[in-house]
């Protein structure tokens, strides 16, 4: 028997593991692909600090090193479920349907930002089309770009990039339905254009991202091209803990309910990282997220014994 | 006038002020010390992932670095006051008065473990004693360790440590004054041993720490010794942000208050890593505390606008 296995091995996994190897856990750490999470599809990642402006496959195999140099022990495997069986969980996986036994889970699978799936989005992903303002704003300091989608995260990140940027144009569904307080303050901006009621059709460019093509729902389908050096897609994220859901620790967004000790309401359950309700979603959060995880599941299973 | 101050520069301001430039705010980073906090008398670091087991002070360098070349202004000043004047903040330093205005202010100004003051204790601190038990109890797997102190944070980190070590002798001034339900915990481990009512007089060793002598306040002053390889002194904090006791965000701790967002009580007043109310304190926690401290200044500033 385990005493922790954490599902998710992106820098929050990562870093419980190397908390709960050094408090003498007997960890496992599992993911169904290699380990880094969201990063090793970031490209440069500027915020993480001690290891410079770094490629995110790079810095995800520096954490992987260092949580096997720590000792963690590594498998590929598809949670399916996990079971509650009060000082004892199951880890259910689909390969084998495997049944792995611990005393305490640490579920840090992260988030997937839902995308768009139209055309030439697989191209510019990444490279001009980015789902994280914070990390990738400062890259477009003094030019234009577009923001895709209308809600609170949309509008906050858009009040952020418009202090950085030439021109912001937003681009959405329907209207704004973020609060109408960061609406009006969005609207007031001098260098922010609003389109309403719009599908986005197509990515444009060559080389590089060019602009974006959007026709609208209300004006007789009028179709726009708006020139930009950048877009950012904010409509919403798909969390990937839908094999928690039989645990009642998930909210109405799918994310995992914690508290500041990262633990859910099923004693032995924590969650760390994206997968949480939270607001910033960085490395560098998910990283003490994972440190606050191990150290608490580390001290619940010592409480166990 | 800045937009933000941080006043700080360890691990959660150096993160914070990367963060703050990376929003466009005119950002200053003060500290009275070379930049890097407690880090820089820690010997070995080996939790915080993507630079592998590193000295503190060689970590504090990078961190400093990759600040200074996202455009950090950094200076060096001993801050005496922050005034809130609304809108507008004044940090007030001692160097000839200097008075620098900003819209909003992140304090990191840490803490300072509690020290003994009592011989060996400077010889060994760093190379034996350590203030931090999830940071190097790995260290002392299979060996015996001391802890000082008989509060929360001695009884929780002696119940870690008990779970890692060979054998653990807790040397207390008082009785053990934790909680009643995790001093029984730590009673009944079966390798700790507890020795309450005591003065610690002396660190003993050569190169190496070889144990402590301490006196008893009860037994007519018997004094014993206890070999050991490794000392924890829990004996409390002390907090370093006595220059914000007027803006009343001060618990009777002498730590800062701070919510979800590591906003103050005070609109504009943020604070981030060990200053704050927390209950870890690692460098990965600083560092997401500072990434959440610098993006909601940020966006409080934003608004101001």
């Amino acid at each position: 028997m385990y005493d922790i296995v954490i599902v998710g091995a992106g820098p929050a996994g990562l870093t419980a593991s190397v908390y709960a190897v050094r408090a003498n856990m007997k960890t496992l750490l599992l993911d169904k692909l290699a380990p880094g999470g969201q990063i090793i599809n970031t490209n440069e990642i500027a915020n993480y600090l001690g290891v410079g402006v770094i490629n995110g496959a790079e810095l995800a195999i520096k954490m992987f090193e260092q949580s096997q140099e720590a000792g963690a022990e590594f498998d590929y495997r598809t949670v399916t479920a996990i079971e509650d069986h009060g000082t004892r969980k199951v880890v259910v996986c689909e390969e084998d349907d495997t049944r792995i036994e611990t005393r305490a889970v640490i579920v840090a699978t992260g988030t997937r930002p839902r995308r768009l799936n139209i055309p030439g989005e697989d191209n510019f992903a990444g490279a001009g089309i980015s789902w994280c303002a914070i990390c990738d704003g400062a890259q477009y300091k003094g030019r234009d770009v577009v923001v895709i989608g209308g809600g609170n995260s949309a509008v906050e990140e858009s009040i952020y990039l418009a202090g950085i940027v030439k021109s912001l144009t937003i681009v959405t569904m329907f209207d704004l339905t973020a609060d109408p307080k960061v609406c009006d303050k969005l609207r007031a901006l001098p260098n922010v254009t609003i389109y309403p009621y719009q599908d986005v059709l197509e990515f444009l460019g060559g080389e590089s991202l060019e602009g974006v093509r959007f026709k609208s729902t209300k004006e007789d389908g009028v179709e726009r091209t708006v020139r930009c050096d950048g877009v950012f897609e904010y409509i919403g994220l798909e969390p990937t803990a839908s094999f928690c859901k039989d645990l009642g620790i998930l909210n109405r967004m799918g994310c995992i309910e914690v508290d500041g000790r990262m633990a859910t309401r099923v004693p032995g359950i924590y969650a760390a990282g994206d997968i949480t309700n939270k607001e910033l979603r960085q490395v560098a959060t998910a990283c003490g997220d994972g440190a606050i995880a191990a150290h608490n599941a580390a001290s619940y299973v010592e409480h166990l014994r």
